[in-house]
């Protein structure tokens, strides 16, 4: 259990209020209206420079460092999701059919309780800080817009770190691995078209459904024989719909479906079979394989010595390693750019019934981890000495 | 072209009359009641036996010859489609979004024609003639439950002749050919279950959509592998649609489809193939396989015999020989009880716009296949020696 | 049972002379010089005109009719089978090795025994008659070099009949079909050629055992799907080997295997649907697929009125009809010049002790069936008024 | 590059003489006879107590600290190959056909260099050190019976080290990882029996090749969706060979393959859905399907710990990480009952021509990568406190 220092710990009461704020608006991506003038105003409040409206809601706040020869950003997401919640929070949504049901709200809190620390601490800050509040993390991803409005040059970002809240790690805790934590992403879509005709004279159509299972069963080579073993990865396709009536051939199979990496090389590699298998199976099955496939987010691949630094700044002790996860995340945009890290923070409380997973209309934290992560981003602070001593820490 | 006698020709009108008549009246399988009524009436009128209300609206006409020593059979089927008429005939159907576009009131008429005809020649009929009007062809099928009735044992049916109007076959001339002329049917629904779950563990589900592209691809090697290539056969799976959303393992997948053949043998090892393959996916891909399977009609398999004394009498010039088809008919269940023929009576016409498919709302026959059909029959009768040489003739 | 005339059964002790000397000297195809030698001798003997050499070893005997309008041509084929003779029988072959297995001794003396009774009935021969003497009928085929070499052409043929001695129909009796009555046949390679690799990084690797598998079951679509269910056809490969170790991935898969249909356009788009399949395979497994496939005989197909004029000249109570043969016959092409005439001599006798299938070593035929042969052939000459009425028939 | 202390390079001569005589004695496993009394003898000479002939050539050297609180182990294997050395050693195998392909001739020189070591300094030595020397690594295997024989129980053995010679990693390193490192592994046999018969009669026959395809292709399944995607596994199946003649249903089908995955339950349920697909395959394609599974090799599972003190006595900047290979090695067996480590002694050396992989004839390594196989162990155990600080270190 990571320990909350009293400097720390003074600002609970604020913080909280931030958190229940926050939660009570939940809002679309791109849509981020209310919580970005919410975040603008507390970041006004406490004399930081504040840069707004980038890739529509998005906020930049920047706090400069006495020395100031090193940059280093800490992202927070502000999108909700349309769950409409079930909890019985006092401050729960007032957005109906909304939902902070990912976290987000904490996430931002937990930068905007981080600032007011840097803010009252501001003496002790040797290096320049960069607080990112990005849009639309859930889809279709604002981190990639809030790169190319060309944040990381404007602020000559050097390192950036990020967290998420995750239920599967105990309150107090928090879990991380170097390198591939989180998976790359794509989704796609597969038209077969045949040529439909009446069930009892098969030979003068083409069968989309027989085509169709050909290339089903072809995809599952893809993992089995053409991915690295050691290598995580994933080709599923979730759906599947063609033919209008039994005795009539389907002239027209539909699939959907998404894949997953965490090597770059891996899912492109992928990619490339995927279409191969379809040019494959339209000769083979004399039908047309539409492929159409949409890159979604990068894998998220954490430095190998920010995660040092930031292991030894936690304490061993209070660090989960974890398995990479196969779901994805839009901080690796960043990650492309300049080293970042991501790390999970434990929300996990059976006590408190904080149990359910993300997504979940019943989904909520400790408050109490709002404060656990203001105090890890600080240590890490300290122990890259980017923060010297405080009087009162 | 086979030429219309002089004897038959002189029902010419009357005949019509009855044609445009029931045109007009097209009703559903079982509910054939105003249809009912007026061939009980045309019979009566005649002084033919009627039994009637047999298996709901069919009706039974009996004609006793002078020896009396056998009975031979015709049947007409009655009922319509919900097909809206689209012709642009002054006789058009008036009940809405009915129409006879199988052309069963022609079969229907042609059987009244010949009752017609047989009243005035009574004195010439050696043998007892039915006249069988038989509900619901198109399905579920009315030949069945009016074997059930005991139709064929109560009046000691001996053999049975039917016919259908064929828009492939030219307008004065039939088509037929000995063994099996059209195949027997049946159709399935298959529910193959797995576990859903997400897309990225897919350790954790069962892929119902990979287990529903091996049943695809099996069920390939029942007709490439374990039926006789000698046999026609299909296996056609004409609809499928499985899963919910893409990144989401699919729990479910289900398929619809449709199985021909024209030996009984064939058809019940197919079914068993069929059986067995989905039980072996079930084990493969560890979800539940259930097929359902429902028989249809049997194969139609003409008699030998009456084949040959059908030819001789039509004239072997008349006749064309035809390949198997692959559509189905419930005549075939009075076949299985007692020797049996089915033929197509022609009824292309280019020049009488008469081109149009079965079952497609712009079908017609010219109105002297009617008299064709007639003649046919007649002939028939005496050239098996049941119809003497009638005066006029 | 065909009865035998005593004008033809006179000729039976020099008929089964012929048949002990030739069937104990089986030759192979191309290589049969002292049957050759042997046939030439009888023929000359006889007066008739001989043409040797054709195509190696083949020989045309011509007897000249009457009125010379007409040519008629049977045909025998004189090759033997590498079997190792296992019957007891006094005359049986003298070649190691060798063995008359196919019953083509009993063509060749058919013939002989043919040329021999319408040499001593000369004078009631109308039109020309043509004896051909094929070699090489088990492969790689005798027949159309000899059409190559012109006989056709030279002799004028008009029509041309042969038999097959067969095991499945009962001695004394013939069978025979209207239209497709053997199948067109064709044999086929594939060699898949992928990369080998470690078992242990598939990745690095084309897995060729894989591919492979795609495109046997790709392969069970063709006949399934893509040919007109009520044709019969085949695609069987019966042979597969590829790979070196299990821990090794197969780099190479070699498949063996044959096609049969009756209709030439379903034998070509069988072909077609292979190559592909086969490209798609390439395309869809990263592989080469190397298809070689070589047309063998095309189906022998039964001129109708041919077929009419023999079933009426042999008595319909001693023809079986018979269900097209999967088995291949290069009689069909001479069939593809002219009308031509095949069917199937009985000589199943389970008292003598003939039951044994063809190509097996203990195969054997009643001498009495020869006769039948010879019977056969003067009633269909008869019939068509070749042969006038011979004074002792 | 580790560099080797004064006080162990004293030993060079004496343990480049061990390589050579034991390179020049290559022998099988289980029958390492010379190998044994060469070692016995050694072991011997050193004043250390020797057991021998455990596991038929088997032998445990036990050296004794002060202290003897603690027993700490280290492996080497025995065996050679049936490779025809193809080097030009002067030192070269003596024994025709057989050859030191894979090492273990340094593994064993190692560990008797060590033991010379410690019986110099056996006043710093605290705690107890046992030799284990290992036949048939190679398969099938000599941990298995040599802890079945009671070693680890009798000498009270508390952990186990041992290493390979690794040509992909630069001489004068190591390379290891912490927790899995080489695979679990196992192989199988399958052979399926459907009912061999003509080409041209498919639906008397059962199809084994058509079997066995779906059998490979629903094996592709296994790792695509059974597995977990983050767990390396492998299915190979590396040769198929099947039926007889092209133009014959092929009744017979082997196929022979591998397994590999790093854990049990990963590996168990691979077996699991291997048997399930063999069954399905049975009952959809009515064959028989026989799958015989042998296990080999446990994975290679280093212990934490161990792995950290290993670490931090060799120097991280010696060792490098290793992703986890697939190939396998006995060495887990040790692992299953006691913590262990077991990493990869660097032998590659352009300059010096050692460039071949393991088991191939040119296979060879640099002399003084004994030397430092010799170092990395002292270090370790002055680094854990069992060797106190030398005199002349």
């Amino acid at each position: 259990m990571i320990s909350i220092e009293k400097s720390i710990a003074v600002l609970e009461e604020e913080v909280y209020q931030i958190a229940r704020d926050l939660h009570q608006i939940p809002e679309s991506g791109f849509e981020e209206y209310k919580t970005s003038a919410y975040i603008i105003s507390v970041l006004e409040n406490l004399g930081i420079d504040v840069f707004k409206g980038i890739a529509q809601t998005g906020i930049v706040g920047l706090l400069r460092g006495s020395e100031g020869k090193e940059t280093i950003a800490f992202r927070a997401d502000m999108d909700a999701l349309s769950v409409e919640e079930k909890t019985d929070s006092p401050y729960g949504s007032k957005h109906p059919g909304m939902m902070h049901a990912c976290g987000h709200d904490a996430h931002m809190t937990i930068l905007l309780g981080l600032a007011k620390y840097l803010a009252r601490h501001k003496n002790n800050l040797r290096q320049n800080i960069v607080f990112i509040f990005q849009p639309a993390e859930e889809g279709p991803g604002g981190a990639e817009p809030m790169i190319q409005a060309g944040v990381l040059d404007q602020f000559h970002i050097d390192k950036i770190l990020g967290l998420h809240v995750f239920p599967e790690v105990e309150a107090g805790r928090v879990a991380v691995r170097p390198g591939p934590m989180m998976a790359q992403a794509g989704e796609f879509d597969l038209l077969i078209k045949g040529r439909s005709g009446h069930g009892a004279i098969p030979h003068m159509a083409k069968d989309a459904i027989v085509a169709a299972a050909a290339l089903v069963s072809s995809y599952q080579s893809i993992v089995s024989r053409s991915v690295d073993p050691l290598e995580g990865a994933i080709v599923t396709i979730g759906k599947m719909w063609g033919g209008e009536r039994r005795n009539i051939i389907a002239g027209e199979v539909h699939l959907e479906g998404t894949v997953r990496a965490f090597r770059e090389d891996v899912f492109e590699s992928i990619k490339r079979r995927m279409g191969q298998i379809a040019k494959g199976i339209e000769t083979a099955y004399e039908c047309s394989v539409e492929l159409v496939f949409r890159d979604m987010y990068p894998a998220v691949i954490n430095d190998e010595s920010l995660y040092e630094d930031f292991v030894a700044a936690v304490g061993k002790e209070h660090v989960d390693s974890i398995a990479p996860q196969m779901i994805a995340e839009d901080f690796s945009f960043f990650q492309k750019e300049v080293p970042g890290l991501f790390f999970f923070l434990g929300v996990r409380s059976e006590k408190q019934n904080c149990i359910y997973p993300l997504h979940n209309c019943l989904f909520q934290y400790p408050e109490e981890t709002l404060m656990t992560g203001i105090q890890v981003y600080v240590q890490y602070l300290r122990h890259v000495g980017i923060l010297t001593p405080e009087d009162d820490a």
